[in-house]
């Protein structure tokens, strides 16, 4: 695996991201209720991110030889519904931070929250409408089809999640996980940004489902990063609190791989805490679940994954953007592989 | 006022709103994950109502001369619409009860009802895709962004309400009421539906913001006969736990009419009952602002409002409607501002 050209990565993020809050931000209506309702949707927007969905839509579309413009809206769209699903998320995995700061719910109570996600996913649905301008009526109805199947996909998959969390499921299997993370995470976060880059960059031509394997095995690696950095990171760099996801009681590969690997005693207490209410989940849980995961080798397997799922995601780029001419785009995803599992 | 034709009314309510069930259970996924998921996106459809939204979207277009096939789709995403929002507010306004069982989120909790309500309100835009085999790409997309309005202004009444309640606002006058009422109840209970049947019904012939004067003085009285009925009905027969408005703080005309009639003393309990958290408002305490709406002639306050409000419903009707040749459809539609206020 080659380094990747981190500087490319980032410039490309800041590019695309740059013009897609900024179109983002004209699609938020200035009106009233603006202390309830307006101004929230703004609130998670505005603390940033790495825009690395939008920019994801664009660049593939980009390096089919296609103008941004064509997809910029497609690409507000997703960074709309990805933040929608994180205020919804963020109530559902009662989160305290995000991006560090409060979560919605913390800051303004669940039930507003809950009503600003459900008007930013909505909103999405303008710029999606706004496409028939410039993609025209055919195409734009392709792709509010597919942001309702994309959307159908994160439900289901968010649906795993909560379930087994809800009922303490601890038989999850390493074959439950990948697939929980296939709907909750790739969709959103790669296989339908690269389907909709695509399908605007070949105006129709390519098979969208070629897109399916490179961006599950970019997500997947994308995920376990994620929960790697939850667990390793630095809380004020990652923005959310530190092993909040064991706080959480959500289950992850390092989780998964733990329970199969700890002995019977061990295996007890972990379904114990599992067991309990998010709020009776001490620190001393939190540290003693983080030093087993790391005892029995938990966090060094999950690391190994998600190299493995990288050089799949490398593989898979070849076969489907290979025979692309060279552009800029183009190196921005031949690096995403790499870039994913080593940002931090 | 003549007395409404009841039977011809539960008539076309019983035959429209069989079609729309029987259509909107086939948009209903047979998948996994079920438990967690798709078979709960059936429980508050399966546990009846009376389909008035889709019914109105039905009768509009079909007082125009128009199949019923034609409005279909939509009258099935308009119920789909409903019931998503029925499962957020459920969690938002804490309620207990739902068309007598507990709500979604007391069965299921919190975070699973959250997800569910997302789905169904994605799920609707599926029927509306749909819509382009029958009615063409142009109508269809036209169909969507009226949609995306309803669901906009819909979140901007729900953000009102949440936001008086949450900060204990005590000053909203009968104004501020009538405006969140429509939009947190009419877009979605009659002018999106009437619009809808008459965008169809006219082929998109007819100036829809006509509609809107309709739709809000048919749709503001059934808010008030509900909230009406909130107080006074019987619990089974309504089918949510008695008094619940009053428990959950909610601002209707009857509790702004008390805090505007009630003197000192009387107005600061009132105050102080809001203020409370929702659990700690007891028995006694709604009890004793029951008294105090019927004492002060609250309940009967607005009852005229509703009475009133039913009668320019049927004034717009013939402005609107009044030309169009006679039919079972248009009786519906003429009788519905009388029942709305009749209904119990």
């Amino acid at each position: 695996m080659n380094t990747p050209d981190r500087s490319l990565v980032s410039s490309v993020l800041g590019e695309y991201g740059e013009a897609t809050r900024a179109l983002l931000f004209q699609y938020l209506p200035s009106a009233e209720p603006r202390r309830y309702l307006y101004d929230l949707a703004a609130d998670y927007p505005k603390r940033g991110g790495r825009s690395f969905r939008p920019s994801l839509c664009i660049a593939t579309a980009r390096a089919f030889g296609t103008a941004m413009e064509l997809a910029l809206r497609t690409a507000v769209s997703i960074e709309m519904m990805h933040n929608a699903m994180l205020i919804h998320d963020d109530v559902e995995d009662e989160s305290e931070q995000r991006r560090g700061k409060p979560t919605m719910h913390e800051a303004q109570g669940v039930p507003i929250a809950i009503n600003v996600g459900d008007l930013l996913s909505l909103l999405a649905m303008r710029p999606l409408l706004d496409n028939r301008g410039i993609l025209g009526a055919e195409m734009s109805l392709r792709i509010l089809e597919e942001t309702e199947r994309m959307a159908r996909e994160s439900a289901e998959g968010q649906a795993f999640e909560l379930g087994w969390r809800r009922d303490n499921v601890v038989d999850v299997s390493e074959a439950d996980y990948l697939l929980m993370v296939l709907k909750k995470t790739c969709w959103l976060c790669t296989i339908h940004p690269s389907r909709m880059g695509a399908l605007i960059g070949s105006r129709g031509m390519l098979d969208l489902d070629r897109c399916i394997r490179f961006g599950f095995f970019l997500g997947a690696a994308f995920q376990i990063q994620d929960d790697l950095l939850n667990l390793e990171g630095d809380a004020k760099a990652y923005g959310k609190e530190l092993g909040g996801d064991i706080r959480e009681g959500k289950r992850t590969l390092m989780l998964i791989h733990l329970l199969e690997h700890a002995n019977k005693k061990e295996s007890a207490r972990v379904c114990g805490i599992l067991g309990r209410r998010r709020e009776e989940r001490t620190d001393e849980d939190v540290r003693w679940v983080l030093e087993q995961m790391g005892a029995h080798g938990s966090v060094d397997y999950a690391r190994q994954v998600a190299h493995g799922l990288a050089g799949a995601a490398q593989y898979e780029f070849e076969q489907l953007y290979g025979y692309l001419p060279d552009s800029r785009d183009k190196q921005f995803l031949k690096a995403l592989p790499v870039w994913v599992i080593e940002r931090n």
